[in-house]
């Protein structure tokens, strides 16, 4: 019953845009390629992503999966040169929605709704793209103010179409929710990791887990993030002078010993990891970990995964701790915090050695 | 050969305490326990941690493991009811000592030795405790200007024996590495973490694994939290003051759309990331994502790693992605760069769908 019925026209075939293309072929749909790094394009079609766009076609959905800095023109190209619905899967919403107002009549503009499935940015290129990639994530569906309503439904068919869950927002709306939820992590987490640049071994051969998981995401591609950065520098703006003044009552009470007040931004540092939402929009759930000493072969990680299973108690997570001058590692299990109890005696009766 | 022979006073049956117990139980040593918190004492015990301390006890070696706030004190107080070698296991090395130092005399002080462990941390209570706890986790021995060279050889037995992994550092030294290696990324989680708290829950929606990486840790404990800084404040106040600098460049750059010092700060984060050692103080590796697409059954968990084991690939870690609502997961193995083909590959040639 979906009023997607193709053709589909995929403008930039990286990883987002050859994975919808791939996720539409499922579907059954004609997919029609496009893309100006021609060896991109040969990758996507060989691997059944869909045909080269030829003289005729007439998509009746448009994609725009190019970098941030090209969105707004490829938009505003799409729009003149078809009468398609056209849609972009950019990290950010209302500048590129500015670039194409100021260059489209108010009738083509209607045809146009942003889109933002929360996937990928990791990793990049048309071989690492798949048909499940959006399977249960996020993906923002950004209606402007004179979207048409059948725009928007088609836009959300496609989102549907590729198995992700469907968060309808407004352009500013939008874009400060991932000012908030992703760009200021992003930044927060270089500003750290730009504290470890240049500091002695001695000192980095202390960093624990914690450090590690705060700076993994500024490992990402500084280009892509320069641009998505530049992008959204309004919301931005306003979430990094909160933080500013936040980081001056941090040490603020710090340099005074103002022990209570220290207490409260912890405090609402603690409330804050409980506003996240669980995985899959849920709410979040209190998880436990079970560390599980295993010998470093991996049979045994075979037989551990076999033993929790027969346990029926549902993995959460897990995080394998190697060390390769040893012939244990230390695997940690997150659980339903009620099922930690039950994990650890069931795997203790398996003979494995278990702590929490 | 170790010149730890027992018994070892264990203050504070904790976490740390009780582990550091049961691992010298486990060496064969004379263990004694002691606690003001009668029931923390009675379960340490129980677990087989030790024996409660008795008049004409005479320890070799006492472990201080008492919360932040009271380790000075009772420092002291091992220095001047006993003969022993007397260590903590503080998060913090330079306070603890001024204390010390401001309380004994220069005789007793030569017994006095800091440590500090890099584990457990997120746990607490003598039911979480095991012996394996330390095992190839970096341990912090601080020895300051006038310890005894075999008060130093002592504690580094003690840490030895536990399995861990010796880094000698100054008291000046520990605090700087562990302020910028764990105090400060705690506290840029914790202000990460604070700018989600009373988002709205549709802009939380949106979160993805990196906001959930960045603010894991502000989730842990803030009254310890509260102590660890306070304790720290100066080598914390420095990094403070370079990330406020840097968060000003920050925002001064996104402000005026200076695109190249935006591109150097994300750079410099980069280089951070790539600054942090292998897990294990070996050098860090490159690794790749492999995702597969996993049937959410317990048992299909043991199957991909069966499988995952017969290619022979070695997983170093694994991240889960449940969803409550669909019937499959998403299974992400890190593997070395070099080996996430092969391990692809293998994995198709079973029968799983991946990505990369």
């Amino acid at each position: 019953m979906s009023v997607l019925r193709g053709p589909v026209l995929v403008v930039g075939t990286g990883l987002l845009g050859t994975s919808i293309a791939l996720a539409c072929r499922r579907a059954g749909l004609d997919v029609l390629l496009s893309d100006v790094a021609a060896e991109h394009l040969r990758t996507a079609s060989g691997l059944g992503a869909g045909r080269l766009v030829a003289a005729g076609d007439a998509p009746q959905l448009v994609v725009v999966a190019v970098p941030p800095d090209h969105l707004g023109a490829s938009v505003v190209e799409a729009l003149s040169a078809t009468d398609a619905v056209v849609t972009d899967v950019g990290s950010v919403k209302t500048q590129p929605l500015r670039e194409v107002a100021a260059s489209v009549g108010p009738a083509l503009l209607t045809r146009y709704v942003g889109s933002h499935p929360m996937a990928g940015s990791e990793r990049s290129g048309p071989l690492a793209a798949t048909a499940a990639l959006f399977d249960g994530r996020p993906w923002a569906v950004v209606p402007h103010a004179t979207s048409d309503p059948a725009a928007t439904a088609l836009v959300t068919a496609l989102a549907e179409l590729c198995g992700a869950a469907v968060v309808r927002l407004s352009p500013e709306e939008h874009d400060q929710a991932v000012a908030r939820t992703s760009h200021l992590p992003h930044l927060m987490s270089v500003l750290m990791a730009g504290q470890l640049a240049g500091a002695p071994g001695d000192h980095l051969a202390l960093s624990g887990q914690g450090v590690r998981d705060v700076t993994r995401v500024a490992g990402s591609d500084p280009a892509m993030w320069q641009q998505i950065v530049a992008a959204n520098a309004e919301a931005l703006l306003a979430q990094l002078d909160q933080v500013r003044t936040q980081l001056d009552d941090l040490i603020g009470a710090i340099a005074d010993g103002r022990r209570d007040d220290l207490g409260a931004l912890l405090d609402r540092g603690v409330a804050g990891t409980h506003a996240i939402p669980g995985k899959h929009g849920g709410p979040a759930r209190a998880t436990a970990s079970v560390f599980v000493s295993v010998p470093d072969h991996p049979g045994e990680l075979a037989r551990l995964f076999a033993d929790a299973g027969a346990s029926e108690v549902n993995i959460e997570d897990v995080h394998i701790d190697h060390d390769p001058a040893r012939d244990t590692g230390l695997v940690e299990l997150l659980v339903a915090e009620a099922s930690a109890e039950h994990l650890t005696t069931s795997l203790e009766s398996r003979g494995w050695m278990t702590h929490r």
